[in-house]
């Protein structure tokens, strides 16, 4: 893992991009320069499309049991490699290596569902759909696909898709996000090694214009992308214009609701956990909460001490709680939302703008914000801050808090603290997210579940994982058929 | 039935348009004018869609088996008019009463496919997907939908989607073609009648422009839209703009290979009627046969003797095979394609120019055409023509057949006549089409199924028809549950 | 249905028993003889089987869209008599006339998911399960099935089958009760009338033996029977003896749990239609509740208000609440169990012996029995007592209140009322019934889910109802498909 | 592997069986004796039953997701000894070692469907079934099943149900067949050291006397057997006496049909694998074929070359391609039915009954059967052989051939050697017989698909493997759910 300029895998070999136009991957904890990754351009794109194209007529002509046969050899590739991917993932990322080692987790929970293809991409059929004639829905896979991957989850967001679309016999591309380009890099050497014919995976680094240059092909049949609102927009815009299908994750803004009647001990732990590991990096980072009737007073000495608990520091010490946010320009963006935060009249709870980590001086650093009295018109509460900041809103009841979740563009995910039946089934019907956690911050679908997101936080109709991403990457095309005497 | 200017269906009542635009409804069999229809604008459109997002709240509560008896009520409404529906049809339309009538009846298969409901819309769940945390996918509605519709099936077209679309417990607009609003103008009567709440369903008359106002507004979260590939392209892509859901059946050209081991007699009576029935104006008509080996010398007599057996002319004639084409323009249109094929230097083995119905100076008459000689690169062989005319081509071999049918920017349908079940896997593994017959010309999914174009005659991923249709209409919303003692 | 000698209905025609032997339908509110019924024997069984297999030739044939479309015209005759066939269910049953009209709805929704077939009966398929070989599991009818039905249901649990057993392309046999056979004869005449062609479905008239010759028959493919525990375990053994497929539903002991968090004014109001509606006679009826904490002393007095307000009488009369119990007989064996549970230490909080109906001196009376201080090892306690008697428990803690459910031999339903989410969830987990209530006393399943007993409350695999029907009343045919050159 | 006495392995240890009787495993190769076992008794099946018993209350709580990562360590097991297992196997059984070995990927695969249940034993839900109440069918695990396994597939037969069994959380004890215990024993220490918890799967060893302390015991809730058809009834009867879900899959007469138009070269190859492979041990053997026309006669000379070609002896030598019956009396058995062939008017083409392997005197050799001048009514026609006999049958046309499958009790298979695809429709829609070859004489189901038996090769509706088992080993909980305000 000593690679100094990463490459492209394309078409089962190692090629050294033709890009004049480079990036660096640096360390969020030291800021040190770990690799440098091209901007991959039209040529390579076309070149790995090309590959994938001429890959397919063979690949889908191996049965199922075979091509799940291929994903299991990289499963236990990826196992035997554990410790080490995730120690990469720590070093280009920040996160702490046990949440590495919980998103490779979820990564190779993607593989086992994949490998169900053998039951889950079956077609359907009809004997004497009228006298004599049978009709068939036969599942066949569609071509090629490409991801297109955010930095936030560099190891589990590409499993999202790419053991699906193989399974069910397609071929697939993966541009990786130029700040973590190592973690799959180095993945790609094991699916390399895990036999998948030459072109069925192909691994593209590069940025925005790379990711237009796939969106623009016409080799390429479908875009699962994951990233913002405002990027995932263009993207569902630009795949439609091409004709392809597409899936768009985007961006969230999460609320969580406390009840009167919740158990607020074990609820504020969980806020803790949901609003910063990964250090609130994730799309299903708990953003604020909604503390209903006397829970605002009630939470608030709760949530101080559970974070005064936390240490912050480099993701390879496992003392450590959370990591460095991912770059400078990150870390800067989330200190602006917290100084409009205060000129918008909140004031902080918990401050952490002023943490130091001893030993390293470059890192990303940010501590733990809880703002309180917060409103729901403020731009802390609208926007998606994408870092360690929890904010506090007062509700006098269960409906003034569905309100701020209803008038949120957001549909990602919303939950709610209580123990009372009756609240859980107005709160699933009416609140109109993705996904609803139960007293779980961070409701995180098992990868045998879609990833629901709704309203401005997903465009499309097919989510990921689970069976929508069967249906995603196969065609079921009809047959109907008789037979003259 | 004597409406002069139809008016949209808004809210549960029948409003007069405020357009100072609009279009006139002609007899394609006569020319007479039998009714004048708005082109609705942008406030219309929204008053539609803003009173479907105010009935949508109330909507979702009935539960399914309400909703579904309100489906079962219409079903009943329409069975009590069906002759007179299949009259207007063919009176708005041209195609003879007894495709009217097969065509309503695929409507009426669509509302027993969507009262399944109960049945197809649940979601799925696992207890215990950690310890004590159970997981479920609730299946919601998801809001306001609107069909965008073409000329060529006025009353089935709109049933692939409405139907679904309000036993998941969503509100829809239907949008009519401009060119045969009145069908769904007296099915619309019949669905007041059935006792709809206001703002569930809503009729607008219109065309482009407001086709356009339904896919910019806000309030509308998807679109099922049929129609060509040119529009369907600007369809997919204006929806995606817009952050909406959306399936777009487009265009097609749709090959027949025949094999040396076909029943040659029984397949040429199917390929008469794949061809010519509805005149040709439908996305699965068939539009040439690929002759293998000598089948072409020896279809070529059977098809003059077939077609010589049918007689053009009034859809309410019962002794009447194929009706008109839709419009004067419909009709110049198929002729400059004649024209154009002959000038390339295909020739007609039939030739349907000069027809005439006596007693019908005004119709849109057109007879049967059969060219032969036709190569792959003529413009014949390679647009849709939407109209009576099929082409001829020799292949040498089952490898020629289907690269015809590759090199087609089109996937609606292809079909084969033969006997050998090892053709028909080929076939079947190779054409890439979403709909293939076998022995079957017209390969026109039940409503059980999808409907499954691919290639540049689908736009999407889930298709109309059968289970896509659950799923294009509801969220599947995640729900982890845990609970603290 | 002045019918005085009920006829069987085999191979589309009424038929009079050979039989010597009869039986007497009696109004159970009056006590007059209402018809007559043969107890059918070995030759009239074989004729309906002979007919049966006859007509299921060409039944299967028939394409599922035809079949539900017969079907449709049952359902519509059904909905044109339905006030006629509740009527004529309350006079021979007993139950009153809403009950009786609730009951034929549970038929016709049975109805309606049978009619889902052409989606629900679909077998499932993948292509290449090895190179060039494909695999089918096609969905085909067995062939003649029998259902053997209890006198508490006479319009419902023959529809748990019925439609399903068609709609999938086999016949079958309906045996009635003998003490109800006047509600299925009327609904056979509408059957005749629907359509079906003669032999597919078949009413045969009789008592144990006539069960027997059913059960022995060997052209006829699997048995559905209700009934109870002790009949239910000979029926398992006997049809399983020759070779059939069986369902049997038995006998029950339902439980619900009242929790101290429990909405205590809306419970009692639901435990009173749970215990009484149908006078006790349902398989599903809440037997007893065990009280957790102080409830028991805060249920009692909502109890006996709530009892007090009920009014007892004929069924026809729309003021009355209950209706008598179906025969002497049964009246005889509830009133013995009182007696038992009194001589057992238990005391009547509401006390039902000497109940009389002005002008009804024949009725088989019974009021709202109520015991309460009954310990777990009373036979009123352990026993199916299949009447209008409510037993009430004691208990310290939810685990002793499950600890009653677990230690039943029963496993048809059990509930709890409160509000806990925690609670709730523990119940579902540790209840080990199959149908199991949360603030519902009556937890029937909708006919889109099955009707799931466990313990001795159901020997077989697939239930009734739901998805299960579909797997009973077919077999998935493997179809393995490989072509050589 | 040098077990001399085989032990028993319940609640996770291997215990000396208490038993005084004991039986041989032979090499049926070379007579020598392998090892002893033990014919328990019903304490010791007691011992196993409390076992799981005890066991089944925490597996069940351990999630799904942990239970397939144990199955996943056991395959990774087998896979590390695959070889050693194959040997063992053939050594005990007598097949070739690449039979051993395909038959233990058969076992492998299963491991693999079952591993799909996290998405596979998904219940279902619907939200509203009536305003304000939910409905779900939550899948559970039932409690304690049991496995009672034929000779003639040591390692694969108990994998049709145990992976499901523990992947869906429940319990099993696995009967070995006292003729081939020694398989099963080694998968057990696989099993040990994979890390199933103590009492989740327990082996068994003897004989008829134990499977029936098995079926009586009241703490075992379900019965997967595969047997003889005359055993299978007992089975499916004294199961169901005892209350148990019960299936059964039983004995066979597999007919193949040879239609003019097939490709004669291949088919009589893959006959000749139909008939001989594991020495035509096996439920899905092809026991004879339907001449169909002329080619009774073109098929002998193939079919005498082909056989020429085969080489009889010891399983572990890589040149054999059959290798011997599994006892004496099994050989004696199948040489008493060739006498009566012959005594009933039947003639032998090829005569394997005077083979001889070289250094094997001690062998129960025997070699390849072809009767000719078989008639539907002789013995050898009729009744399952179970050994290396193929019986050649002349028919007129495809309805004699079909006729001969319909008068055959049994329902297991049934194939067709053709190329025309109306032929294989009739056949498919005709032929009533569970698992269809289409050009493949043995139609064994994959593992995601189920095993699908008819007539009295089947008893029962749940069949063995896919999705099928995941309905055997789980109940449906139904939870009807409302809150009170």
């Amino acid at each position: 893992m000593s690679v100094s300029v990463l490459r492209n895998y394309i078409n089962g070999q190692w090629v050294e991009s033709s890009s004049s136009e480079f990036s660096e991957v640096r360390n969020p904890a030291t800021g040190k320069v770990l690799a440098r990754v091209p901007m991959s351009g039209v040529a390579e794109v076309d070149a790995a499309a090309k590959a994938a194209r001429a890959a397919f007529e063979k690949w889908r002509r191996v049965p199922v049991l075979e091509r799940t046969a291929v994903l299991a050899r990289l499963k236990g590739l990826i196992l035997d490699h554990y410790d080490e991917i995730a120690e990469t993932l720590t070093r280009e990322h920040g996160k702490i290596k046990s949440e590495a080692a919980t998103e490779l987790q979820r990564a190779m929970d993607n593989i086992n569902v994949a490998s169900s293809a053998p039951s889950l991409m079956m077609g359907h059929n009809m004997e004497d759909v009228a006298r004599g004639i049978d009709e068939y829905a036969i599942t066949q896979p569609v071509g090629v696909y490409a991801s297109l991957n955010p930095y936030n989850f560099p190891a589990m967001i590409p499993f999202w898709s790419l053991p699906y679309a193989v399974a069910c016999g397609n071929c697939q591309i993966v541009k990786t996000s130029p700040l973590v380009p190592m973690t799959m890099t180095r993945i790609f050497e094991l699916i390399h090694e895990a036999g998948f014919p030459a072109g069925v995976l192909n691994l593209i680094h590069g940025g925005a214009d790379t990711a237009t240059a796939i969106m623009q092909h016409k080799d390429i049949n479908g875009i699962s992308f994951v990233g913002s609102t405002p990027v995932g927009r263009i993207v569902y815009e630009t795949s439609a214009r091409y004709g392809k299908r597409v899936q768009v994750q985007a961006g969230a803004k999460n609320w969580g609701i406390v009840m009167p009647d919740a158990n607020l001990e074990k609820s504020v732990e969980n806020i803790i956990a949901s609003a910063y590991d990964c250090t609130g990096q994730r799309c299903l980072a708990l953003a604020g909460i909604l503390c209903v009737g006397d829970t605002y007073e009630r939470v608030k000495p709760l949530l101080k001490a559970g974070i005064a608990r936390r240490r912050i520091g480099d993701g390879l010490d496992p003392q450590v709680s959370m990591g460095p946010t991912i770059t400078p320009e990150s870390r800067k963006r989330v200190l602006d939302y917290v100084q409009k935060g205060l000129d918008e009249g909140a004031n902080l709870l918990v401050d952490g703008r002023n943490v130091e980590v001893p030993g390293y001086p470059d890192g990303n650093w940010l501590g733990h914000f809880v703002f309180e009295n917060v409103t729901p018109d403020m731009s802390i509460a609208k926007e998606e801050i994408f870092g360690p900041v929890l904010c506090m809103l007062r509700c006098d009841s269960l409906d003034d808090a569905l309100k701020v979740i209803h008038e949120s563009p957001y549909g990602n995910a919303a939950n709610i603290y209580t123990s009372s039946g009756a609240t859980v089934r107005r709160f699933k019907y009416e609140a109109h997210c993705g996904n609803l956690g139960v007293n779980i911050g961070v409701p995180a679908p098992m990868a045998m579940f879609h990833f629901a997101g709704t309203k401005d936080s997903f465009f499309g109709d097919l989510h990921a994982q689970g069976r929508d991403a069967f249906k995603f990457f196969t065609e079921e095309t009809i047959v109907i058929e008789r037979w003259f005497d």
